[in-house]
């Protein structure tokens, strides 16, 4: 039941988007979700549909599921659709028939170039629904549904933010965990393996794909982001940097920590390696401080990029942060600089209720990359932490 | 590796079926694919993909990779692409830099009206792709990669049809003791429940999504296929029927069995539940001997629709079989009727190498729904069972 809560929730949320961005119908449109499936059905339904199935909002508050006979008693369980029409030969009788009876001004569609989370429909179905939509001359009243699902997401509700703040709790406990778990001589693998039980422990599932949630990296010779932990083993000297997140009520956290291993004889980082991670604490303060409604990304982005770049280390090959929410990587605003493969999201202005990580890196030559990523909720004045941020190097005694 | 070998194995593969269609180049493109993957992308990468990103494969035999930075160690670690080009800012200028010296005839693209398993480009990633082939005058070289992809899914190696056999193993052995589980009582969530401790008794996954994997169906009031397990309880003549695959080594099984519930002093069902078992025994082997290289998809499922119907039940309202592999429901050839949703599917010739489901079921007025699905595999001179072909009614004693 708890799931129905939140699709009748964001349904509601989805019909009050319509009418604010005066946009007549709002068309979902997939097939076999388990291979295809749109990004936002999670917010639609509770499982996966087989054949070609739509989702039809109004601005007018009706709300229709067109789907395949068996997938009827499933979706009408929900309670979020006043209409449930179910077919056995084919899907285009119902759906001409319901859109005839619509008649809509506009059709946003889920289609984007900007923003994944809001490209949901593959080409063949685009093409299928123009043809279908072509039989009532509606063919041309086609918009891309971005800005719809982009506000749907990012303006979480107090349930999505209570789901995202338990993860966050998790991810942190369990990182305080491997803090004492961390020690010279483990390998990337058994941190990980040491996460992952403790997961299991819980009840938990990772906030992305187990080979690399969490990713571990140690020390100055360690792989690049995004890569599975190796038997490489942690030596005093390292820097080890833990990227996890956790999935709690289908919401997901993520951050980092970073731990320095420290040598025979040391007692603290050495210099270089303190002031590395400062400027990483710095950077995450200030850029947090800068952020609140209408600020755009890149600008936020700047203010990080430009403490780390000036005080000598070269800038993080990535944008300063992402949305987090049902997705490790949601939302379309992005805090990021303006280069090409992110498009025009770092120029979307914030809004409250979007949950953003921060996340700058600066690299440690002989040591390793002392990073942080500290998570954060936009609010009607500026932006509050939702993670408890990290200010100390975690020092790992021998 | 074993994941590597058998990318590397597609990968040739696909090769020779650009040779053999005469198609230039074949070019997977995608972005953020935990949200919006592409199903072809299993037999290409390993895991997911973060920026925009494309797999490029030619006739000449080049294989090419471009991929975001933080994605070039996984992607070179496989050894299937002689070059893996990484980049930071943007998708563009390595993408132009590659296809330029290619100067493909024809460029085979993810996108398919008829088949789900085709049409893996989302909408906004075609127009990405469109644009970025107009600046080299290429775009209107484009065409459906519907046929390659059909021909690389559907034509299973050795090494794919083991994984299936082991996953068809597990699941009779998982069937077997159902049988053993089910007594008057039990409910539909404890059957299910049993299946999946021992799902994780052998370190297994489910064939599908775990909600519906098993579906499990009792009584003559049961909900319709893809319905979760209700807290409905078996009772004395019952059929049970049970929907049921598992995963192993990435690919599927899919198969259902049906038990009758002995009544009061019954040692035998009755004649009418018998008898529509038979029917269904019938229809499975009569359809089988009608498959083999070159005969289509409706032919084979008129025959056994011909059998159920022709012994007075009414049709059963889904297809005879589909392909299974990587996924479920897998591959574009189907045994399915000229349905409109089936589009041209139940027309394209069978092949050898073909994996399908025989799913015919009856209704039993007062008792339930008798059905099996058997899976076989279409050979060179017609089709083989995967699966223990059953012919008996399972019977459970009080």
């Amino acid at each position: 039941m708890e799931d129905h809560t939140l699709i009748k929730d964001k349904v509601g949320q989805a019909i009050a988007i319509l009418r604010e961005f005066n946009v007549d119908c709002w068309i979902t449109f997939a097939r076999e979700t388990v291979l295809n499936g749109d990004p936002v059905l999670d917010y639609l339904v509770p499982g996966d549909l087989t054949w070609q199935s739509a989702i039809i909002l109004s601005s007018s508050g009706k709300t229709c599921a067109i789907v395949g006979q068996y997938d009827t008693q499933s979706i009408s369980d929900i309670g979020a659709y006043d209409a449930v029409i179910g077919f056995v030969e084919g899907f285009r009788k119902p759906f001409i028939e319901y859109m005839a009876t619509l008649k809509p001004r506009t059709i946003a569609v889920n289609y984007s170039k900007e923003s994944e989370v809001c490209d949901g429909i593959t080409h063949g179905m685009y093409l299928t629904l123009v043809d279908l939509l072509r039989e009532l001359h509606l063919e041309d009243r086609i918009i891309s549904a971005e800005e719809i699902i982009s506000a749907l997401r990012q303006r979480k509700t107090g349930r999505e933010l209570a789901s995202i703040k338990a993860a966050v709790r998790h991810t942190e406990e369990i990182l305080l965990l491997v803090g004492d778990f961390i020690r010279p001589g483990v390998t990337e693998q058994q941190i990980a393996s040491f996460v992952h039980r403790e997961l299991e422990r819980r009840g938990l599932g990772p906030g992305w794909e187990a080979a690399t949630c969490p990713a571990v990296f140690t020390g100055p010779d360690a792989a690049g982001a995004h890569y599975s932990p190796t038997t490489r083993q942690v030596q005093p000297g390292h820097l080890v940097n833990l990227d996890f997140g956790v999935m709690c009520e289908r919401y997901v956290s993520d951050q980092q920590r970073t731990f320095y291993v420290l040598r025979e004889g040391e007692s603290t980082a050495p210099r270089e390696v303190q002031r590395g991670f400062d400027v990483v604490v710095r950077a995450i303060e200030s850029s947090r401080r800068a952020m609140k409604p209408g600020v755009r990304g890149v600008d936020v982005d700047a203010v990080a990029r430009g403490i780390t770049t000036s005080a000598g280390y070269d800038q993080f090959a990535h944008g300063l942060g992402h949305q987090v929410g049902r997705s490790v990587h949601d939302g379309t605003a992005l805090l990021g600089p303006a280069w090409e493969k992110y498009g025009q999201k770092p120029f979307v202005p914030l809004e409250e209720g979007m949950v953003f990580t921060l996340e700058p890196r600066v690299t440690i030559p002989g040591h390793g990359i002392a990073t942080l990523e500290e998570m954060v909720v936009v609010t009607s004045g500026g932006a509050e932490y939702l993670t408890r941020p990290e200010s100390q190097l975690l020092l790992i005694r021998p």
